[in-house]
């Protein structure tokens, strides 16, 4: 055990990881120290290595989708234990006194941290951030398969949790990363599940999701088939989206929830949500309470993670295979530590 | 007493109002009958008698905002009493049989009926329709006063109802016939209510109908200032909506709800709606059960439409206020038989 935390950064915009080391700042009394074993690779790692939005710093750390096993506790903190396993997901710590944090909002506390920004992530070999922000594993959940869960399966699980009561009719747009877990997610909780996809050939796939319907949505006539069918639809998807089509598939007070990316303009006009009292929103990760729930509801009902694992060593081949597009659907860093 | 009511038609797009008698069918079962003292004038009336939605017919009885007594009642209508003061909003008519209506959402029934779609409206003598549509009106509401709340009153109180509950601080974009309802209601629910409009004049007025604050949504700066501040913005404005700044007035998790029928599309990407969890929804005028607390709570808590009271033989002149937008704030038609 040292304080040199042996990472992988990216030097510039859309820059090779490369070996990185730092030294980690001396254990605050309400952190946790996590010994990492597996990091997951999510499409907010490139997007961040890539400096899409403008706002990276470099040398960037990416990962935050980590499981590891705690190697020290803070004074403060009495809810871990040294060895347990726990993960950590797209926020590493809030104030936790705000209107957002005491209303089990977190995610939205203006003064919440991610775990990318500002700070070095999980592609290396430990992480120090607040104890309230990394969240015990259940037994039954392999950390391969657990780790996506930690930002692919929060960003799905908490809109699903709001607004997806089961028996509900719920469409989900795309079949990736995030779309294969919603997928999962909404049939586990008892709702009719429709997946809309440009990929007829996914149809077999989605069906073992636990698909009852399929849309192929560029086939003609198929969105007008489906059209006031949907009470919830999850998008998924990262562009292209026509507007006018997927408010078509709603029945009325229906809503739209995006959680892909998509950075076209909305090219509906506001009165069309009007009539049949439709709303479109989006959603942020989760908040601790989401990700207690789904972390036990996964474990609960057999919710997997497709993966493809990977050694942490090989992290430029694995973020390839997310920036192409390639990845059935996730990939998963193995530290060299994990087997030990 | 006869069965045939003299109403006031248009007879072709944007055609001046002229009498127009039709045969009133015989009385239903489930149907009620009202002798009509007074009828709000709408924009929406004016927008079909200008059939800027392309689905009007002729000739057209406009009027959905309706008050009268009841003159007759079906053999199956137990709930109201000949005589009885009553009001008639934008919906004439539901199945109240599918899982919308039983859910006390009528307003959304794929097989509800328009008031003035299809059928004739309350620029008229007297109407027939389901009487599960038509609502006793407290004693404390004047029929002027209460004219208006049928359509503009339950327009910005159901979505107020839904999303606003008391200390949240509320925004309402513009000051007409629907905002200064909305004023009204955001601040008898204990809201602390924000109003935001291009006319820097409107402010006292905005201040006496229950503004904590003004925001002149022109001047430099002032949207900045109001960053961050609002938890549920109504937008009742009809156009020009500013989407990047209106999110950014919102807080985490906030919304716009439009009820104004601005037909230019969401200048904004999808993904700004992710990071603070934001929605942009509709709301379609209000369900049976709005539409009896509205009355109740308009009755207790001394809400009251600001109107100009005109004769119903005006009428021609009545629809020209309103389409000339010169109307403060609302327009009402009262029959000669008002005051008998």
């Amino acid at each position: 055990m040292t304080n040199v935390i042996h990472a992988y950064a990216a030097r510039e915009a859309r820059g090779t990881l490369t070996p990185f080391q730092y030294e980690m700042a001396p254990l605050g009394a309400h952190d946790v120290i996590i010994d990492i074993t597996h990091c997951g690779v999510c499409y907010s790692d490139v997007a961040f290595i890539d400096n899409e939005l403008g706002s990276a710093t470099y040398p960037l750390v990416p990962g935050h989708e980590i499981i590891g096993l705690v190697r020290a506790v803070g004074t403060a903190v009495d809810h871990l234990e040294v060895g347990q396993r726990v993960g950590v997901g797209p926020y590493r710590s809030a104030c936790l006194h705000c209107s957002y944090c005491t209303s089990g909002r977190e995610n939205l506390c203006t003064s919440s941290e991610l775990t990318i920004v500002g700070h070095h992530g999980g592609f290396a070999s430990a992480i120090q951030l607040s104890a309230s922000f990394a969240f015990p594993i259940p037994d039954g959940l392999q950390s391969t398969i657990a780790a996506p869960l930690l930002c692919a399966g929060i960003t799905v699980f908490a809109p699903l949790r709001r607004h997806a009561a089961p028996g509900r009719h719920v469409g989900v747009l795309g079949i990736g990363g995030l779309g294969h877990l919603a997928i999962q997610y909404a049939h586990a909780r008892g709702c009719e599940v429709t997946v809309f996809s440009s990929t007829p050939a996914k149809e077999e796939q989605a069906r073992q999701f636990g698909a009852d319907h399929f849309v192929a949505v560029k086939q003609a006539g198929a969105m007008d088939r489906a059209a006031g069918s949907i009470d919830f639809l999850l998008s998924t998807s990262y562009g292209g989206l026509d507007w006018s089509a997927l408010l078509n598939v709603l029945r009325p007070d229906g809503r739209i929830c995006v959680v892909g990316s998509s950075m076209e303009p909305i090219g509906i006009p506001a009165a069309m949500l009007i009539m049949k009292q439709l709303a479109i929103s989006g959603s942020a990760a989760g908040s601790r309470s989401d990700m207690q729930e789904m972390l036990a509801f996964s474990a609960q009902r057999g919710v997997r993670a497709q993966v493809e694992v990977m050694p942490m060593e090989q992290v430029n081949q694995a973020v390839e295979r997310v920036r192409s597009g390639a990845a059935r659907y996730r990939v998963v860093l193995e530290a060299p530590s994990a087997g030990a």
